[in-house]
């Protein structure tokens, strides 16, 4: 029998519903490893045919914009947003509308072109933390942004343009319809209940201990009870904190569970295309009660239904409990 | 300098950026044409490979599933959902969930493969249309329903899994989460303005003229304010109706339209895969002051960025207006 789910924090149902005769392992997309070859403006050497680096983990002896860095944090050589200007809010009629200003930047995480997240050493990974708290913490004085968004597209399917491994952030003026409809659920249920709704469920999950794919002393990785995709992940906190934050100055916990994730990932899925988004508190209410910052990590599958996100309802043949089985059993 | 608009139907924000010497017949994507060959199970004579027909338009002389109709509505062979049993809602802590119960039926728009729906003759299009509407009729007198999602994936890019015409049903005991937050901003608006808020937007663009595609007496199609992609179309009627009617007893304006948007659809985008659905009122709340049933209609780029699913975030390199230029200008 197919279950509906409902997902408390977005209010999205999901129907789970096996398609007869497929294996969890029957949804595997083109695999993306690295190619060699060609040029890339992101490896050493190339620094040039970037835009200036905003910051760079280099030692003090080179100068910016040339080889010996580890990672660098550029602006996009073609922004979906422009830095400079005033955001001039306007009506037209019916409609709100304002200047398409925002940051819009590129973190290249390592200088090694046929590395990837999953592959990089861990200390790289935590690199990239440190890098997205670096620049999380500068945007934020600037008062014309509420909010910066942090994602990757690994893989052309999941469109990364480039194939060497990087990230991407949003400053934006606006928070995220999904952020905010997150940030809603969670003040409303923290209204009734003075508890937060994602510590609760963390609770919840880690006791009944069938969607948990791996937890280390700070953070837990599931498979959501209701996703929208096989193999959807999610890695939170285990302890309450409402924005992206180094625990005891380190971000070496974070990375552990994210690279082994992405590790169990390209095992089970053959190195697949994916997103992931993290969703953390807008600058206002940075510190508060209510909402739990977490990285969702959705691999992109081909066999993807279109009408989906316009309906705003999925159908996921792969029910996380086997899902969160396969990821538990890989062999990283 | 790029723009942020909000779209005040579904409250997202969506960057409309134009990427530098990219003119909008840029993203076409893979023609979608029909190819010949192949064994079809919608096609005249295989009859018997489908589940029996629930309705179908034929001659009384015709015995049911057999040669001869012009339409028919299938059950899925492979159902998301089934029809048989009880919701039998349940918590499981937290969560909630309940038992995987509805209706997933195939719309069969055609006797011939090679037709699509802006192919076909316009009399098959209004066809269709009747059949949304009986079966839309039938499935609201099952108590357990509460609505039925209508769609269709053109196209193998927009998860169509044959290629033969065809649209889809799934009737639901839930509400999906974007018809919701449809109805929940139409009302908050037509508390304050005791008006419906897509009859001020429909007013308010025949008035502007710049994203108007076409408009035939009754219904209008336009390129909306904040489209997620490009050239994203809206079929609306133009006087205040909540759910899907046949005007004057006809679908007859309602197909023209549509058979004409696909028409320039394929175009401008040479056969483009595409998603449409239909939003209309939950069954509970069918004849309603506030909302305004609408078809949308998006074409499936290639280049669609993987994490904007995730972060209902969306940046679209095509601005409405220019969109709906091209799309007025296609010869047809």
């Amino acid at each position: 029998m197919p279950e509906l789910r409902k997902d408390p924090i977005s209010g999205r149902w999901v129907i789970i519903s096996v398609e007869r005769g497929k294996r969890p392992t029957d949804f595997i997309p083109p695999s993306q490893k690295r190619k060699v070859g060609g040029f890339c403006p992101f490896c050493p050497g190339n620094e040039h045919t970037t835009t200036p680096e905003i910051i760079a983990f280099r030692p003090a002896s080179t100068p910016p914009n040339s080889p010996g860095w580890t990672l660098r944090v550029v602006p996009n050589k073609f922004p979906a947003l422009q830095i400079y200007g005033d955001l001039n809010k306007m009506g037209e009629g019916i409609f709100d509308k304002m200047n398409g200003i925002g940051a819009h930047e590129v973190i290249i995480e390592s200088p090694e072109h046929q590395l990837s997240l999953a592959t990089m050493p861990l200390r790289a990974v935590e690199d990239v933390l440190w890098a997205y708290y670096f620049r999380l913490n500068d945007l934020k004085k600037d008062m014309r942004f509420k909010y910066v968004l942090i994602f990757k597209n690994e893989g052309e399917i999941a469109g990364a343009a480039l194939e060497h491994s990087h990230s991407q952030l949003i400053a934006l003026p606006i928070v995220p319809k999904s952020v905010k409809e997150e940030m809603d659920s969670s003040k409303k249920y923290y209204e009734s209940k003075e508890r937060c709704l994602l510590c609760d469920i963390i609770n919840q999950e880690i006791e009944a201990n069938k969607r948990v794919i791996f937890e280390n002393d700070r953070y837990v990785a599931l498979a959501p009870f209701a996703p929208r995709e096989p193999f959807e992940t999610w890695i939170l906190p285990k302890r309450h904190e409402s924005s992206l934050f180094p625990t005891e100055k380190s971000f070496s916990g974070l990375a552990e569970i994210l690279q082994r994730i992405l590790k169990q990932l390209d095992s089970v899925l053959d190195t697949p295309p994916y997103n992931f988004v993290l969703h953390t508190s807008p600058f206002k209410e940075e510190i508060n009660e209510y909402y739990h910052w977490h990285i969702e990590i959705v691999p992109k599958l081909t066999r993807m239904a279109g009408f989906e996100w316009g309906s705003g309802f999925y159908i996921n043949p792969v029910p996380p409990e086997e899902a969160a089985k396969f990821m538990r059993e890989a062999k990283v």
